[in-house]
């Protein structure tokens, strides 16, 4: 009983990660009472493809310039160290990276994660893409900084050992009980790992 | 450091109902590595506001036609009750409402509430249009179907006294515990609710 273009506004909404039916109907509402935020979005969205890809490089969020290749903001600055590659799943991952400030050199985003469970392989990442980034900017270390779950750990073992036996440091981000975490509330896992990864304190 | 294009469809799409920053950005990356749904969703919104807006005569959605009115599908079906009229506060509601079956008359939204909480009061929600409406039908019967909060019994305080006055018959929709709910786990004012609005059964 809805208008065919409000079905059809709908229908692509919900593809949206997290948005159902449900609440691609609120959205369709909202942009329907509001037309000038939906010809603005329209307008917008139109243009995307043509203004922003993914690095060519590291696969990071980067503008696209017809007249060259698409490379992002921390490929292009030179001022990075080269040599320490960062390898991350998602662009979120890098963006929440960089707001901590503790990375100097570089990244490479994974795209997706290896994941046995659903028969999701080696093939399925981008490993030859990495390994171009490996060899020209000649890293020395790579931190691998997927997440600590059950496919982020699968695809560092993974990874970890490919690029080891290529003779490269390979390092794995710390994982502990959260800044300003509690003790009492952190999971088994959590503190185990906070346990066996202690450090040496004092002089 | 995300490019330009991308802030602005994050700040557009945080307007969107329930969207928050993280979740704006999240939909913002699926669009920026799928740009086909990009494009395609952008073509359709930039078209919305010219193929869908209110009916002039309910607030339900319409399609827009350049030489006549907007009037939607329920409004201009000539076979529905015109002495009824059931008052909702969303397009939802009505389309809620809808699915169920159970009306045969028509609908006026008023897209909002009185909010005496938050100051809305009488002047904000479409009293005028909706006077317009029951004098242009001749409804005899107005069913109050805002929602049971307190925004909803608000309103329909407000209305039920205002169109009783004006000597319609106004009717609120039976609040009670839902069909399939379960006794126990009902809160005690829907529970009060059931009690009080109890019917005969048998003959």
């Amino acid at each position: 009983m809805l208008p065919a273009p409000a079905r059809r506004v709908i229908q692509l909404l919900s593809r949206l990660p997290g948005v159902g039916e449900k609440t691609a109907q609120r959205f369709a509402l909202e942009l329907i009472t509001d037309p000038e935020l939906a010809t603005e979005l329209g307008r917008e969205l139109e243009q995307l493809a043509g203004q922003v890809g993914l690095c060519e490089a590291c696969g990071n969020l980067a503008e696209v310039q017809s007249d060259r290749p698409t490379i992002c903001q921390v490929c292009a600055d030179e001022r990075r160290t080269k040599s320490l590659l960062c390898v991350v799943a998602r662009v979120q991952d890098l963006m929440a990276i960089e707001r901590s400030g503790a990375m100097k050199g570089r990244y490479f985003v994974l795209g997706r994660l290896l994941s046995p469970l659903d028969g999701i392989g080696p093939d399925a990442i981008r490993l030859s893409a990495l390994e171009a980034k490996i060899e020209s900017d000649q890293v020395r270390e790579v931190i691998l900084a997927t997440p600590p779950t059950v496919d982020g750990e699968a695809t560092a073992l993974y990874l970890g050992r490919e690029l080891a036996a290529r003779g490269l440091v390979v390092t794995r981000i710390a994982s502990g009980v959260p800044h300003g975490g509690d003790l009492e509330f952190a999971d088994q896992i959590t503190l185990g790992r906070a346990i066996e990864g202690r450090r040496g304190v004092g002089p």
